[in-house]
């Protein structure tokens, strides 16, 4: 027998403000390009987010009361409101929560997690850098950035830092976790945009700027990212380093620890190496599936799940006790339906219309910074990189080449911010909620670090990339 | 850290004869009518329903499997195969567990079942029957019998078998939990077949019959079910009494402790009246929400979901702590994936065409009773009665209607056995997976009940259905 919680009034406020949200969206006379539903889709949308914000009741919670609400408007009709749990993306990042429990049940985790320490963990920035390292290499080959962040070093990340004591909910997050968490993540962004084949909305870039008659081939792309990119690479961990401190700095005594529990540990187990196996075999999917073999990131890790299983690594009871895959699979799907549904209902055509107009007349130079600002902030509006892409590219680089950008600097900016600006929010794009569900970092803190390394990364990738374009004559 | 299980040569048999069964039927060479990749579905789905009664691995994890196989040979596309976790009258049971947690969490169920008891607990049958007029009350307003016997019964079922110490796991289960969620589950797919309104695909039926010419009005299907719907429900819980017995017969001291335990509890608490408004307030959204107010079924469900996170009589934690929910959302959305893509890809057609072909030049009656056996047996290739009516009612009509059966008679008997083959197996209809998620029954137990249920059902409907069909002059 249970009772209601207590309701401070605290809570009924928070609670009534994304209502009121809501409700007053809804009042306003809605644009004739947007339809009635997009409109109330917006609106549900709005308060969503504000309510993710205020936290009245767990994402998941808020995201199942979304979905009804959207579904009980009418505005979207329940077999498509539902579909979002069928979309292929959110069980990449289900299985990816699986295959990271591996790591965790066979100990290769902490064993990968040893040898990090042994070679890199003098600093705990050093081990910011070991991850960044390990992403950069992997980026090329692996065309699914949740597939890297989410599986590959997400699991590495958690074990470092349950080596280090630092968990999630006993006071000690961000004594390492939160910092290697965060590293770990805004390096991804910076690494997505390096390559063509490093980000699965990429190779959808380049054939939107080819029918503007923009040529972005693979070797152009990783030219003309390769000094920002590298910059960002070196900024970023010692930027969040100095502003977001991880409580562990100098760690003289680790590497020691260390090698003498890799000693402790022995030989590699069985389980351990069957991991190993389908680790590799996951990397090689990944890296040649799509383009050689015709899989698709999600069924090569669909196909390292059952493996795991079949060999008896995995229990299908560790897989159901995997609360943090259930709650991401609720909250993401319905997020991801909202941001499908405000395109489909013509929000996000009305919306980059508005800003097109809005910088006609000016010079080419302001019109184009404000066209990249405007783009990468409207991401707070997007569940993943591939639905703001497709939404959105072909308007704003169209728009920018009207208003006299250089063409192949206009497709290019945009198309390294289309992977930027994934630093925004923790649901900005598949690895965010594998790694924000991993609890080390608040929602707060998320989000201001997301706007200050997305507004470096900017900087960086203006400055330094603009000089750079300039220099490969791009512009 | 963790090595595989040991693998008995027993278990490693159980992995390969689905896997033999799967290729056995991909040599053979495929009919014409079906397309390659029809064929291939059938072969998975063949292997998967093996699996399912070996049990080399649990039911979610061959479905795992099952559905990777399907997206690895490109039989079906991953944006396809996926489509099945976004399937509406899946998260209708989704939403039914969770509703059932509220039944618990709220000790409400307790309560109800104390009720019961008191009443109706001299004897285990006299329990039984209280469940069976609680369903055939509801039924007529109750469109969704997944609503009624998984939302509604199911949680009375297991607050009474745990009052009565019988629970799933401890080596009680058949003291009297068994007996009770068979007898419910058994009943409920004669309820269903009572009224128009009381199975999600009777409407359906409806409209098909029309098709064909046949009017089947609410009145008209009520009359012709309520003789053999009367005799089934009194028949299906005492025979099951006798051949699937409950351990606890006379139980002359429940009412009295049950009563003692009343006066214990005292007044109704706040969770348990929000969870009996939310009760009636779902009730009252199922019986009237599609036809007079426009809200599906499911919808309504995540209305009353919502309404008791919103009251905080559930937490979303007790959402994510109920494996048996997300355990039964894989394995059920695997099996209506594959079903429904046997009807896709020509194999359903090709099957109702062999059979039609089979009875050509044979007296009416033969091949009539021949057509709704095989009708009511190819119900164990499906996983919701929806699916099967919606794939093979209109051919197997026609096909009757053609060999000279009265259209009445036919489309009757062919409607009436669209809910009564849901007796089938575990995945027959939406209460399947839920009763039998519950682990009271074994998976051996479910499939020997359900065809001799079936049978008797069968032999009722049209023996005693029979002649009540001429009495009223259909044939």
């Amino acid at each position: 027998m249970r009772s209601g919680p207590p309701r401070p009034p605290a809570r009924l406020l928070k609670a009534i403000a994304p209502l009121i949200l809501t409700g007053g969206i809804l009042l306003i006379p809605r644009p004739d390009e947007v339809q009635a539903e997009g409109w109330t889709v917006f609106a549900i949308f709005a308060g969503t987010i504000l309510a993710l914000i205020l936290r009245p009741l767990p994402l998941g919670a808020i995201a199942l009361i979304s979905l009804t609400a959207t579904m009980l408007s009418q505005a979207v009709e329940p077999d498509v409101a539902l579909g979002g749990f069928g979309n292929p993306t959110i069980w990449l990042i289900v299985c990816a929560f699986f295959i990271a429990k591996g790591f965790a049940v066979t100990g290769l985790g902490t064993r990968i997690a040893l040898g990090f320490v042994r070679l890199l963990g003098r600093r705990s920035l050093g081990l910011g850098y070991g991850m960044a390292l390990t992403d950069v290499v992997l980026a090329p080959a692996t065309p699914s950035n949740t597939a890297r962040a989410g599986g590959v070093l997400f699991p590495i990340v958690r074990s470092l830092s349950t080596l280090s004591g630092s968990e999630p909910d006993d006071g000690t997050r961000r004594r390492l976790g939160a910092y290697l968490t965060l590293s770990s993540f805004h390096v991804n962004a910076v690494t997505s945009a390096m390559f063509a084949t490093a980000m699965a909305a990429n190779p959808v870039i380049q054939q939107l700027a080819g029918d503007q008659g923009v040529s972005l081939s693979w070797a152009k792309w990783a030219l003309a990212a390769s000094v920002p990119g590298i910059v960002s690479l070196i900024v970023v961990p010692l930027l969040l380093y100095r502003v977001f401190p991880p409580g562990l700095r100098d760690t003289p005594e680790a590497p020691r620890e260390a090698t003498r529990r890799l000693a402790e540990l022995g030989p590699v187990a069985r389980a351990e190496k069957l991991m190993i196996a389908t680790v590799v075999l996951l990397l090689l999917l990944w890296s040649l599936g799509d383009q050689v073999l015709g899989v698709s990131p999600t069924v090569s890790a669909f196909v390292g799940v059952c493996v795991l299983l079949i060999a008896g690594v995995l229990s299908w009871d560790d897989l159901l006790a995997e609360r943090a895959a259930w709650d991401t699979l609720v909250w993401f799907a319905v997020l991801i339906m909202l941001a499908g549904q405000l395109q489909e209902l013509g929000f996000i055509g009305w919306f980059s219309g508005q800003i097109a107009s809005g910088v006609d007349g000016m010079s080419w130079q302001v019109a184009f910074v404000i066209l990249t600002l405007v783009y990468f902030a409207a991401h707070y509006l997007f569940a993943s990189n591939t639905a703001h892409v497709t939404a959105m590219y072909a308007a704003f680089l169209t728009t920018a080449i009207a208003v006299g950008a250089p063409p192949e600097l206009a497709a290019l900016v945009l198309a390294f911010e289309s992977s930027l600006f994934a630093s925004l929010t923790h649901y900005a794009t598949g690895p965010a909620p594998v790694l924000f569900g991993a609890g080390y970092v608040t929602l707060g803190e998320w989000w201001r670090m997301g706007a200050l390394i997305g507004a470096v990364n900017v900087a960086i990738w203006m400055v330094v990339g603009g000089a750079w374009f300039r220099l490969l004559g791009f512009w």
